[in-house]
Order: structure tokens, then sequence, then C-alpha cells
């Protein structure tokens, strides 16, 4: 079976199983802070697709947020990096809002993306090349907007860094308005979507964004750090993304002038983090 | 029939109507500043809400956001406030995400609350003392929480307006995580249901609000302003809104240590407007 066929089909799956569990009582344990949650179903799901891949593929690699293949350092070969559930705060507190999220590479490659809204069973997918897809229903390519006529995404705790705040102050004071989901991958999927026009946040881990990515630059959107550099996908990056036209802007008017100030915190943040 | 039944039905006819023509192109003006959006069916909606209301019950009066009842200024008989697209950015952006509120008032008491997510088809109702229900889900009496281990919900906004930021930097640096969702309406049913814990705005009009505060008081919620006192269900107001134990922690430590500054935001942002 094709690889992406085969993807799909094992994220369905886990969705099913996370849907069928989603009232049972949770073992929830703290990770690197009391709001770095992780939870038995993160585990459990995570188990289930590295199985699944592996008894399929036993060659391919695989780098996932609880725990799988954090010693992988080349591209080498098929890798998938997955988020079991990303936006775990979400599930938690609101048993809904999450999604299950997977990127696939061949030797550095993109090659298929995906973002699975479970409760809404809404499956953002693609191959490269083959179209972005909600469903079965074709996702447009984005349109171009300016900053002052959109709708972004970024979660308000920026705003709360110093130095950092001021940056973020100037982009909320000019857009026309603001969203905070909590969750990275459904971020990517509504920019995909055009729900918003553009997702900016200071750290995402590779499982963050690895499907989103596939899926933003499928529909033309752009996808870079807030350097304008392409991202490192066996590394922590920040991130900014949206239309060819607002991320420009984004990255010109709000972030390059401020090139030194986000070097600085780069160095900071991603030094002890793969 | 009984109005609450009444109400339920035109609201989901008026659904209805809004979802049938959820692809049609949008008259787009400008309100009171170029992101303060009103089309043409948020004035068509309101129309046919109000016609169906005085056609049933002549002697009813109807406060709306697109200008029924600005006259009314004492609160005897029966009062609809309505709102009937809340969230229009979300509605002209995304097609979703939006809402019918309603709050029904007899001789300024409270009588039913509905807030309707038009495109998810989830009605949030009740008939005060009879519970609260999504659909015919009865929602649960709200568990209280502290605000280190909940969800939030506020406009990233406020954090770019000078003093006020002082206040609100303090409860999202402390809160476990917060989102924005761009629908008052919807947030109110966020925090019934259980999805938010809390939230919390500058300023919303009466017709953002009454449909929700209905539904939050009647799962045991607590609603004020921000500076603790019952809203004036015709006028404007500062927000406060969460389950009993967290609202009474936003209100202590976060807001009334500032009560001077908040009077003086109170007055200056709504002397102006009802």
């Amino acid at each position: 079976m094709e690889i992406y066929k085969f993807a799909y089909q094992i994220i369905e799956e886990a969705g099913r199983i996370i849907r069928d569990s989603i009232d049972d009582e949770l073992h929830i344990e703290t990770k690197s802070n009391p709001n770095d949650l992780v939870t038995n179903i993160d585990k459990e799901t995570e188990a289930f697709l590295t199985k699944q891949i592996l008894n399929t593929y036993p060659h391919h690699r695989i780098l996932g947020e609880e725990g799988q293949g954090r010693d992988i350092e080349d591209e080498a070969g098929t890798i998938w990096i997955i988020d079991p559930i990303d936006g775990t705060l979400n599930f938690v507190h609101q048993q809904e809002n999450f999604a299950i999220s997977i990127g696939i590479f061949i030797d550095g490659v993109k090659y298929a993306g995906f973002v699975y809204d479970v409760m809404n069973k809404k499956m953002y997918h693609c191959k490269v090349g083959n179209g972005a897809w909600m469903n079965e229903t074709q996702l447009k390519p984005l349109k171009n907007s300016e900053l002052k006529s959109s709708l972004i995404s970024t979660n308000p705790i920026w705003l709360t860094k110093d130095k950092l705040a001021d940056i973020y102050k100037l982009i909320i004071d000019d857009a026309r308005s603001t969203r905070a989901y909590g969750s990275a991958a459904l971020d990517f999927a509504n920019v995909a979507k055009g729900i918003t026009s553009a997702y900016l946040t200071m750290r995402l881990h590779p499982w963050d964004f690895a499907g989103g990515l596939i899926l933003v630059e499928e529909v033309g959107g752009v996808v870079t750090n807030q350097l304008g550099e392409p991202l490192n996908i066996l590394e922590a990056n920040s991130i900014l993304i949206g239309n060819k036209s607002i991320h420009d802007e984004l990255l010109s008017q709000y972030f390059l002038p401020h090139t030194s100030l986000l070097k600085k915190i780069h160095t900071e943040r991603f030094k002890k983090n793969k």
C-alpha cells in the first residue's frame, strides 16, 4: 500500500480509539513545567502509531513527541515526525480542539502531511504535489492579504515577555484581530484552510509543525522561522507562516528590524533543545 | 406557545437561513472603525427575528445590535436583547465560529438565554431554573478551579493598551493558558460548558452578553463587570465571568487592587455609549 494511504488509515484509526476513550479518566503527568502536560492517551497513541508503522515498514524511522527517535540526527531514509496529541491542554480541559499531527519526509524531502482534528473528524492531508485536502474537499490556494485586514493567531503569552512584547504588540495592534486556539497543528491547518491568514509563535518542536508545514506549503503558504529561514525539521524553531503577502509584510516590517534580538532569543531558547 | 419554545424555533430557523446563504457574496460595511464590520446577513437576520417576534408578541420590545430599540431606557415588560451575528469578523473571514445570541428579560428579571453556534448546529439554551443545555445535553454545574490550573479566554488586544496591559499581563502569566476565539457569545457558552474557566474583556454591549449571562449563571457561574458589580443589561459593561472560585480570585487579586484605574477606564470608555 502507498505510504500516504497507509498513514491516512492509521491516523483515522488512532483518532477513533481516542474518541472511544474520551470520557475515560486520564492519567496526567507534568513534563518540563506544571503546564506542560502529558497523559496516558498521548503515550498510548504514539505507541499505537509506532507499532503500526514499524510492523509495516521496519526500516522507517520515527521522531515522536513522547520519546520516539530522540537520537535521530540526519534526514536519511523515511522519517515520520509524530505528535500523537497536539494541543494536550485542550485535550485535557476541553476534550476537543486537539489534533494528531504527522509529517513524512523521504531523504529530507517533504512527502506527506497530516493534521487530524480528532473530535470534529476533520482530516487535513496532502501528498506533496497533489493538493491539500480537508477530508474529501480540496483546499484552495491561499489568497494574499494585508495584516490590517487579516485575522492572525498567536499565543498572548508572548505579550508578557520583555522585549519580545514590543514586537508582538505592534503586530497585534496592526492586525484586524487575533485568535489563540491552543494547538499549533490546528493553527497550521487553519492557515491552510484560510481561517486565519498568519500564525506566529516563538518555539515549536518538529512534531508540532511537521505535518502542518507540508499542508501550508501545498496551498502556496510560506513557512519559515522568524528570521525568514527555512525550518530545520529535526530541531525546535520559531515560526512565522502565512499567505505570501502577509508573510512578507510580517517578516520585513516587524521581525527583520529586530534581527539581533531575535537571534539572541533563538540562541538562548534553542541551545539546549533539539 | 411558550416564549422559550418560540424563541428556540425562530433562532434555529434564522440559523438555517444563514447556513443556506453561507457561500453567497457578502455586502460588508464598516461601523465605528475599519475592523467593526456589519454585513447584509447581520441586518437581514435581525430583521427576520424582529419580524417573527413582533408578529407573535406585538407588545414585546427588542434591543438589537443592528439598530432595534436604541431608545429603550427602562426594563418594563418583555425585552429581547438580540445579536443576530456575534463574532462578525469570524463570520466574514471564517464562515464559522459565530453565534446568534438572545437574552429575554421580563420586567428586568432574567427569563431565558440562547447562544446558537450556527455552523456547528449547537444550541446553548436555558430557561432560568430549568438548567442550561447544549441541544439535548444538560450542561453540568461548573467546577471550581484556580487560575494557575485553568484555561481562560480574552482578546490579546488588551495587552497592547497602556496601564491595562499591566493587569492583563499578570493574569495571562499566571493562567495555565489563554485562548481567544473572537465571539463573546461563544466565550460565554464556552465558560458555561467548561471549555474555559473564565472570560474577561473590557467592553461588551448588551447584545453581546445578554444570552450568555443567563446561561453562565444557570450553571452556577458568576457574571459581573471588572469591579465586581452586576451587569446593567441596557448598557455597555466590562466583563468578568467564571466559576465561583476563579471569579473570586481574579476579582480580588487582579482587578480590585486597580479599582481606581478601572473606574477611570469605565468612565472614559462607556460615557458616550449605551
